[in-house]
């Protein structure tokens, strides 16, 4: 389908004005929190806008191919999700070659638009902030930082039809999670 | 975000009452088709439901983790987003082991939530085949079948602001594209 596009972004201007829209919107973001929980969000890292030397803008053109499209005329969005599959085999070819990525998405979209030119009819989908790292971390930044903790595996898999959980009729959860990273087979029981 | 489930389809009989939902919506989609290209659309390979030992409903539970939740405040679709970035990983890792997968967009999503259990409430975002192929083909099947055409990169690739494509500087656009291939670099000019 290809109805994306990438802008890559060189310029301190552009990044300067593109992180000056981020600061708005997280200002309201943050406001969601208070006391301690507004204390740790404030401290989280959440772009990387002007220090990584490449921001790319990933876009949709939704009316790209004309109205009749394989694969979208039933269920609309999937020229959506066909740019983020494209948005994430750029995040894993770039981790791969040591680069690190990061998606900025407290960004008001309307205005950003207004920033890079985009035509009003093209939707953003992501806004990603590229450069080398000094460290890949093991855990993710919000699970380290102790504001959400990750959903064990085995809650989110399901059998035959939704509610039918793994995790219910095995209860060692961590064991199979561990299994899974491990590639291991999972028996039938 | 975790917004995702996965569900495990093995059941023949699930299959096929989904099956019968892609032919019902394929068969409404092949109308906006007519002559060489109705006869080449029916030609063309669109899911495996059956064939495949295992099916995935992937979905999406939009209100996971309460009304605020950091990344989802500002671009409310991002929880789509992230389900459709975990959908890529499992594709490339399942490619990996030499599992071919396929993503059956072709059906009515309010029908299939009612074939496999779905609540109301959860979005379903992907329906995937997942089996042994017999050879994985290196061009996409609907280019090989002559149904669309590849759009060169470098009409998608903008430097610095929408409009600035980089094949509109080059010109020699397929070296530029074997180059990105390659993983060459760039060359400023």
């Amino acid at each position: 389908m290809q109805p994306w596009d990438f802008v890559v972004i060189r310029n301190r201007a552009t990044k300067r004005a593109v992180n000056s829209l981020f600061i708005d919107a997280n200002t309201k973001a943050s406001a969601r929190y208070t006391g301690a929980k507004e204390v740790l969000y404030r401290g989280l890292k959440l772009e990387g806008i002007e220090e990584a030397p490449i921001n790319l803008c990933i876009t949709c053109s939704r009316r790209r191919g004309g109205p009749s499209v394989l694969g979208r005329s039933t269920v609309r969005a999937t020229d959506l999700y066909s740019t983020c599959c494209a948005v994430q085999n750029l995040w894993l070819a770039a981790r791969a070659e040591g680069i690190g990525v990061g998606w900025v998405s407290i960004l008001d979209h309307k205005k950003l638009k207004r920033v890079i030119g985009v035509p009003q009819s093209v939707t953003i989908l992501a806004y990603l902030c590229l450069g080398y790292v000094s460290k890949f971390e093991v855990r993710p930044d919000l699970e380290a930082a102790g504001w959400r903790s990750r959903i064990p595996v085995g809650r989110l898999i399901h059998e035959e039809s939704w509610g039918n959980r793994i995790q219910d009729k095995r209860g060692d959860e961590d064991a199979h999670h561990q299994g899974l990273y491990k590639n291991g087979r999972r028996r039938k029981n």
